[in-house]
Formats: structure tokens, C-alpha cells, sequence
């Protein structure tokens, strides 16, 4: 019988990977881990949703560059983002004309790209399976709130969509990181209704999804240098690290957020931390992905979350189904006796 | 070197489906070939989204019950459809709790699940992998265009979105029909801006697709009873072939267009023909794979087509990117020497 985690016998390779920020990222703690910035919020384009796929298409070229791939190298790569139809990502690659498979996530985008290309170059179906996800703030909040000349005000549950995101390329064979497992996450709805506090939404299916991912290996926390989540923020990261607790799963120890991560909370003004696709992506590709190819870091659980919403269900009254895909990422390649 | 096509050395088989349609699918040529039919466009429930939710829904349950099997059977699920953020997929599954996948294509949805549940099947990932997809008439319009009660006029070249849906499972082992291959789309975007003329700018993203699975395979048309396309309807079908013929590739012998058989073009007023995720889905669920199981048809190329815009870039003056996954579809399991 199959389970919703894969272990690799073969563990695939995370072989490039590029990030790529805003002006306020840029301000944030990891602002000198994003390998470019861009402190106009139009990427020098016409609109915003024209400069959320600059955003996607410099990612890609810059994590083809790094290690002098070409297009043509690239078998076939995954994306999507937040914009309705995945704008950020159709427009963004149209160019490249790559082999294209467009996927829907929300925020936990960057997860399920790295989960299908670790598969598709673990099954042979790929040398070279590239991922590639954004956010921007400002497409982000006139879509699923209120224009930006609005002025609305915020509440303390809100976070702040990140202007950012991340590219990362995974082939059968190469260096460390590798990516040791995954496991494809559940939709969960614990009722939750309120579109200004996405991370109580999300917790419940990071929650389901690690504890999966540990129940079907045999794992516990204490063998990961952190469990990272993508942008469950102030509220949510307390309701996942209790949800634990409360089944005997110590996460509180070992937990990370990119959404706690990638502002500063005291001097940049963002309520409950970051969010978007490119949250997570981001400080995977500018932080992590970096830290267990030096070694820094040996076992990380990549576990992205996504709320599942559109405005025109919210509108209706309708609550907030959430997904988590978690990636099992490490600086060794094991033997993989699970 | 990879190519954008792969031949499965050991095809996986489609093990059931369903297609679920609405009133008008009914009253079309095919209407008798449908598993389940609604006549109310809110199929019981509040609004069009929830009943578009409710389609994806029906066709996952009666395609498991088919043969007998339960949701937990269902290692994952690949799924999504055109509605902003594919909403229409995350609330309609979101009760089976299945390790589930979101994808987002446009059209070419099921082109795109198909191909992804046979890769995780073939590859090891699934023991059994479905792919459901769906569109509504009611919910598209108002997305795309207009709302209903505007009552607009629409020129001869728009489509009618097809209130339908369809819903398949894939495994490693099994009887007829198998998936003998595939090959991934790239995005392919001529100019067009007439979004009202969706077939006109996806018949290059489907022409460069076939072409490219001849070219990687060596095979060619006459070796296929039927190239399927997905809703290119009059005016794209007209291109396709012609596209075809320029280039010394026989597309119009043996083509079928979804988009032109789901609807009777005299009776049904539906200009260009029939469109949506659902007009492929539910033909190739309630038609096609039937007529293969049955041996009535050997061989197919399914090759359904998405156009990638959204109403926000339209507007903004932007053209229309597509793209077309092909799927070959057989009744013969091959030595697949190609």
C-alpha cells in the first residue's frame, strides 16, 4: 500500500537555485541572501502583474546562469503563483519556451514544485526539472483585499505579502542539498473564515502533514535541524507548535517560519510576519538551499503551507481549505534505510 | 539528452473514469454518454461555484465506485479547473481528504493531470493516481466576461464553456486503455489578444505540441485514429490543420475537436463550438476512453489546449499565451520500441 510520503531510494539533487526580492525584503534580516534585488515595484514594467513575472523570469535566468545552464538544458519546468489564472508565472516564462506544467498552490507553491520536480527527476522523466514561484505585495492585495490607493487598515492578524521569489533546478544525480523525501499534503478546513488571518487557516494542514510525514517514517523532530514553515506567521506558528504539543510532537523546538524570518516584526511594520508564494520561496532559495550545501545545515522538513481560498468563496461565506506539501531536504544523501 | 516527450517502458493503465455533465451537454450528440447529468445549474447548491465544486465532486465518487473502490485507495489526486485560485477543484475534493495536487492549465487541465498521474504511476510514486477536472458556464462567464444577466452579445468566433467534468484514475498495472506516452507543452503565444477568440490563439500551442511528439518519436499521423484536440471549436480547429498542412503534417484527416462534437453547432447556438476544462474532460471521459477499452479505437493522441490569460492582463493590452499537453492513449499495452 502507498502512502502520501515518498522516501527516495535515489535521492534527486537540488542543482541551482536563485532568489529574488523587493525593497522591503531587501530591508529585512536576510536582505544580503537574495541574489538580486529589485527596489522598484514595477520591475521598470507597465503594471504590477507585469513586474511579479519579471520577477519569475530574472529567478530563472539567474539560477540557470549560476551554474551555466542554458534554457535548452531545462526538461521541463514547474510553476504558479497567487494571480488568478497564474499570470506571474505564464507571462514571466513565455519567453524561455520551455516544457512547461503549471501548478496551483497558493503559498505552498514553492513545496509542491520541488516535490514534482524531485519526482519527475527521481522517475526518469527529467535530467533537469526546474521550480519556480512569486508573490508580489501589491498584485496580491488589490486581488484578495482591497486596491493599495484604498488605504484600508490592517489588523494585527494580517500579513504582509512578500515581494519576492525563488527558482531552484533538481536533477537525478549532482552535490548536496538532496532532497530525501517528500510527502504530498491533504486539504484541511478547520472552519476558519476570516481572509485576514491566513496562518490560524494554514496551521491545521502543516500540522497534518508533518505528522504524516513522521507517522509514515518512523522520524521524529529531534533528527532535523529545523521543520520550516512557509508563512503560518505570528498566529498560526503558535496554533501548529500547540497542535503538537498537544500530541506529544515537540515542533516548538526546532521550528522556523519564512514568514517570521524574512521582516524584521519590530521595525517593519507587519502585523503577523510575511506571506506569499515567494515568502517561502525566497529563504528557501536565498537561506536554507545555501546553508545545507555549506554544511551549516543538515536536515531540514520544508513544509510550505497554502490557503485555498478565492475572494469569491470567501465572499460567499465559504471557509478556508489549506494544503501543506512537505520536502524532506539534507546535506547528505543517505542511504535512505527508512 | 531529455526530450519534451516520454514513452512509458511500462504503460500505465486507466483504470476507471466518469464524466458528469449538465443540461445542454445532455441535449448534444454525446448526451447519452455522460455517468451522471444536472439539469439545475447550481446542481442543489447556493451558488454556480458551489455546484461547479459539486461536479468535481460526483465525478471522483462515481469513478471510484465504478470499481469498487474507496477514497482511501487513492494515493493522490491531481486536480484543478479555471476559476480563480481553482476553487472549483479545493472546495469540491476537500471532503475526500486526499494527498491532493493542484494544478493549473487552463483547458488543457486534463491534458495535464493525465500526464502527471501516468508519470507518478510509472514512476513508482501512485499505486493509483486520479485527475479531475471541470468547467461551468455560469461561473466562467462571469469570470471571464460578463455576468449572465448583462445578457451580452457574443461574436461568431466565442465558444460556449461547457458545464461538464471529468474524473480518471491511472495505475501501474490494468487493463485497457494505457497511456503509452506523453508530451509536456510549452507555452506558445502568436499575438492574439481577442479573448473571444480563444481558438485562434491556442491552435499554435497545440500544433507545436503534436509536431514536436512526431518529431521526438518518428511516428506520424496515419498511425493514430484520431488526433484529439480539446476545444479549439471552428475557427482554431481551421488553424490547426492548416498549420498542419503548411508543414507536410496530415492533421485534418483524422482530427476530432471536442469543442465541435460535445454540442450540435446547428441546433445548440453555440457559435465557435463547445469550451472549458470540462468540454475535453467529459468528452474524453464519457467518449474516448470507453471507445478504447472497447478496442472500437486503438489509438489516440489527446492533445487539449489552455490558454493561459486572465481577465487583469487582458485588459492590461496583453496577448494570450497557450499551451497543449499530449497524451497517447491505446487500447494495445505496445512493446513501446519506439
Amino acid at each position: 500500500m502507498h502512502k502520501a510520503t515518498t522516501i527516495f531510494r535515489k535521492p534527486p539533487s537540488v542543482v541551482t537555485w536563485a532568489a529574488v526580492g523587493g525593497k522591503k525584503e531587501n530591508e529585512g534580516p536576510y536582505g544580503d541572501r537574495f541574489d538580486k534585488i529589485n527596489d522598484d515595484p514595477y520591475f521598470t514594467r507597465a503594471t504590477y502583474e507585469e513586474g511579479e513575472s519579471q520577477l519569475q523570469k530574472q529567478a530563472v535566468r539567474i539560477a540557470l546562469e549560476k551554474v551555466g545552464m542554458k534554457e535548452s538544458d531545462v526538461d521541463v519546468l514547474i510553476g504558479g503563483d497567487l494571480l488568478n489564472q497564474c499570470v506571474g508565472t505564464t507571462y514571466g516564462v513565455r519567453d524561455y519556451g520551455l516544457p512547461f506544467l503549471g501548478i496551483y498552490s497558493a503559498c505552498s507553491t514553492m513545496s509542491e514544485g520541488l516535490l514534482l520536480a524531485s519526482m519527475l527527476a527521481a522517475g526518469g522523466f527529467a535530467d533537469t526539472a526546474m521550480a519556480v514561484t512569486s508573490s508580489h505585495f501589491c498584485t496580491a492585495e488589490r486581488q484578495y483585499r482591497m486596491p493599495l490607493s484604498y488605504g484600508g487598515q490592517r489588523p494585527p492578524t494580517a500579513q504582509h505579502t512578500a515581494t519576492a521569489g525563488g527558482a531552484l533546478a533538481v536533477s537525478p544525480e549532482g552535490e548536496a542539498p538532496y532532497v530525501r523525501g517528500v510527502t504530498i499534503g491533504r486539504i484541511v478546513d478547520m472552519g476558519v473564515t476570516d481572509a485576514n488571518n491566513m496562518g490560524a487557516a494554514m496551521a491545521p494542514a502543516a500540522y497534518s502533514t508533518i505528522r504524516e510525514f513522521f507517522a509514515d517514517t518512523g522520524m521524529s523532530a529531534s533528527m532535523f535541524d529545523h521543520i520550516v514553515t512557509g508563512d503560518l506567521g505570528k498566529v498560526g506558528s503558535r496554533v501548529l507548535c500547540e497542535m503538537g504539543e498537544r500530541e506529544g510532537i515537540d515542533i516548538r523546538s526546532r521550528h522556523l517560519d519564512c514568514g517570521l524570518m524574512i521582516y524584521d516584526s519590530e521595525a517593519q511594520d507587519v502585523h503577523a510576519g510575511g506571506s506569499g508564494c515567494g515568502c517561502a520561496a525566497g529563504m528557501l532559495c536565498g537561506y536554507f538551499l545555501p546553508e545545507l550545501k555549506s554544511g551549516r545545515l543538515k536536515n531540514i522538513l520544508f513544509a510550505a503551507t497554502g490557503a485555498l481560498l478565492s475572494p469569491t468563496v470567501n465572499q460567499q461565506g465559504e471557509s478556508i481549505p489549506s494544503v501543506s506539501h512537505l520536502v524532506w531536504l539534507s546535506s547528505d544523501k543517505g542511504d535512505s534505510e527508512i
